[in-house]
């Protein structure tokens, strides 16, 4: 293990995030808040930290496969416990577990919450709350490397581990280049969100706020009753279409930028994708009509729920643990879906679900016709045998982390429903999830060590798993795990 | 496809069934019941079709994996109709449906009723419902190959098909010897049972229908309460210790016939699933021990239910449906665990689990040392691909089973809990669920279209997935699937 090279991203990572911290900075001075020296204070522990560790390169920079997990892993563990120290100190949120979990939830998009009073929170907090998930969104190792001065070579294995999704293709051979033009796309996506509701009529801030917290798809509202405060449709149309916007793979709309939008719209991913919404929201539509009195009525939350669900954010228009047992189903197993890979969204993937049924399928043609030669095409591609190992693998690790999970939970003796939906939500990075967590439920009666558990999911959901697995493993941290002799080419 | 051949098959499967109907006329003459002409008119009805069908062998003998697959699936389902006869002539179940679903629920050996008061049947229609079980629990293909004159190429397909688990040994090169061995075990241990029961002063009726139970890993009782109507402890350990045996796999008390005990002893799943019987008695003992006043009677209760559900028998002694969430959340994932591969237990199987743990391991490692060889073993044996690969895709197909599944059972409107679990004890052919299908209730609320989804999922359960999967493929019932050209050795 490099340490020295790990504590220097770390401290690199940390001098990012003191420069981001300015903008709730500003918006508290603006609205003259208490909470201004709060925040200097954090940022004063940030470039003190930063500057220790990352102030002066190492001489060796080389970074395998087990330090990009590392890194990865402790980089969001610390930036989640530093962007914590804001809420705490100005004791709006009074625990430091409670403030850690907010924080978390931020960074990885999740948007579950302890607050039981959302709207007791200064501006300043709550612009910093909603601005962690559109950093997280794209994620911040990545944007750390563009300050870096780093090889491409070294920052592929800490790109691979942040960078979410299965991805077939590269948007650029370049890395560098690949992370600038996802960080270009998401900038304009997100200030035509912010114009669109600015046109509509919605203040500055709230615009702000409710961009973040879809861009990231993270779900993270200023107001107690989410979206469904405005009761308003054009609200409700731009944010859902944006946040389906922010669940596709964004390598496709770097190819309809090179004029090459016929190969996107070929995406086999993107139609599974839109596809899964269409039938769910028809789906929903019909079940809840008698429920809304009018179909146009349904269609309206259906719509913004399956936006809000596929893509994990996480806002609310409705309450939909009062709906019937068959449009709840939907929405769990939409929770578990996700969006596609490469976005900001969370869950399994779409293009996971796919290369899963696509194997399946192929499993059941060669117990009929054993001696058939069959090949699998995924995205136009013959799926080979690694990366339907691969997913299947990472298929297994989900289950497994979610069935030790929700034995932790049941330790706090919820209902069975809560348990399992507060789990499936932190881990899908969703927010929501059903009965004492459902839309306008909240996370605070969990105990401080579920919190805890919950934080740790939604770290591994966002983070795809292995980082925050192979930290446990103690063999990452042996200086020497096996001789060289044995790891020629590591 | 050889239709031919199928018929023949079939024929022979309903003269089997004709002869072990004989069993349940003869309780039923035996009470003096007025069921005894229901039970010669369905016996009458197998002969006639058996003998049309079975009378002569037909030229072509030859069955392949498709023809395997399809005759398994086509037996279940026919042997299940006919099962039903009786219950419906007799009007003690008066819907054809619900007759239907008894009995695959019988023969499947999962236990799950739509009775409402089973104490208001006559014994002899109880007596066929626990036969069903017994019959269910090693296969009826595997038995009716004992009186087919069909060479062992022929009969392998069949098998395959339909005994359960990943088999990684086989008990004897001669397929025909390994049924009989099986048998003879199964026979043996079902004396045991019973000799036992009977020493404790269970009457012989109640004691046979407690091991066809038992043995079958089934679960139906003639009493409304189950086991928990005798509260007798002797009892409860008795059933607990055989159900446990039964949900071992087979091929280690062949092992232990020819004195090859340690190698049985040294079994990595026999001691993983002893393992979690354990752990699961130990923590549930902890958790309920309040709630029932004295350690004592918490293991008592604790004990029974792990050995009930684990090994998907589905006995009840206790109301779990009233324990504390955590209690709930190990029987249920216990519930998908299930016991052994190669004995009568459902569920996923613990060979499939440790399977499935390892890879994911190995993938781990692999994550940290890329270049690092690692060889796993599982049973001593170096674990290839092949394996984990079809374990990978029985787990998926197994998820996506149960997703659509719960899916369509949402459209009866039950609370979330009953349906999810509804659908988890059919798949694993356990019985009971939490909630109405809780261990006091049963499945008789549900809709004849979900009685049937429920059904198909009980067989799917027990045939391991693919037998009932294959015959919705468009190709199985073509002729000629693909030119023979394209299948030279097929």
């Amino acid at each position: 293990m490099n340490y020295k090279m790990i504590g220097y991203v770390l401290g690199r990572i940390f001098l990012v995030e003191a420069a981001l911290l300015l903008a709730p900075t500003a918006v508290a001075m603006f609205y003259g808040e208490g909470t201004v020296p709060v925040f200097f204070t954090t940022i004063g522990l940030l470039l003190a930290f930063g500057l220790a560790l990352g102030g002066r390169t190492p001489k060796d920079t080389t970074i395998y496969a087990r330090e990009g997990l590392v890194v990865v892993a402790l980089a969001w563990l610390l930036m989640s416990l530093f962007g914590a120290l804001p809420f705490w100190f100005s004791r709006e949120i009074p625990h430091l577990v409670d403030a850690f979990f907010e924080t978390v939830s931020g960074f990885t998009t999740t948007g579950a919450s302890i607050l039981t009073d959302v709207e007791a929170m200064s501006r300043g907090l709550l612009f910093w709350r909603s601005f962690t998930h559109w950093v997280g969104g794209v994620g911040v190792l990545v944007f750390a490397m563009a300050v870096l001065p780093m090889g491409d070579g070294r920052g592929m294995h800490l790109m691979r581990a942040e960078m979410p999704g299965v991805t077939i293709d590269k948007v650029s051979s370049k890395l560098r280049d690949s992370a600038r033009i996802t960080y270009l796309i998401y900038l304009f996506m997100t200030v035509a969100e912010v114009v669109f509701l600015l046109a509509g009529g919605m203040p500055l801030y709230d615009s702000l706020i409710h961009t973040f917290g879809s861009a990231g798809t993270g779900g993270f509202s200023h107001l107690a009753a989410s979206i469904g405060a405005y009761d308003n449709v054009y609200y409700e149309v731009v944010i859902g279409v944006f946040m389906l916007l922010f669940g596709v793979n964004f390598n496709l709309y770097y190819l309809i930028l090179v004029r090459r939008a016929r190969e996107a719209f070929r995406s086999e991913e993107l139609r599974v994708y839109f596809g899964i919404v269409a039938v769910a929201v028809a789906a929903i539509t019909v079940n809840i009509t008698r429920l809304y009195g009018s179909a146009l009525k349904a269609l309206r939350y259906a719509f913004f729920q399956v936006a809000t669900i596929i893509t994990t954010t996480g806002f609310a228009t409705a309450d939909f643990n009062l709906w019937p047992t068959f449009s709840k189903v939907i929405l769990v197993l939409l929770m578990f879906f996700g969006a596609c890979a490469g976005s900001t969204g969370g869950g399994l993937k779409i293009v996971r679900l796919v290369v899963l049924a696509k194997a399946a399928l192929r499993d059941l043609q060669k117990a009929l016709h054993p001696r058939a030669v069959t090949t699998v095409r995924i995205e136009g591609k013959p799926m080979d045998d690694k990366t339907v190992r691969s997913v299947n693998v990472y298929l297994t690790i989900y289950i497994m982390l979610f069935a030790a999970s929700v034995l932790l939970l049941s330790f706090d003796h919820f209902d069975l429903i809560t348990t399992f939906t507060a789990e499936a939500s932190c881990l899908n990075n969703i927010g929501p999830g059903l009965e004492l967590v459902g839309p306008t439920g909240n996370f605070a009666a969990f105990s401080a060590f579920n919190k805890l558990v919950l934080s740790f999911n939604m770290l591994a959901g966002r983070l795809e798993l292995y980082p925050m697995l192979v930290i446990f493993a103690p063999s990452v941290w042996r200086r020497r795990h096996v001789p060289r002799a044995a790891h020629p080419a590591e």
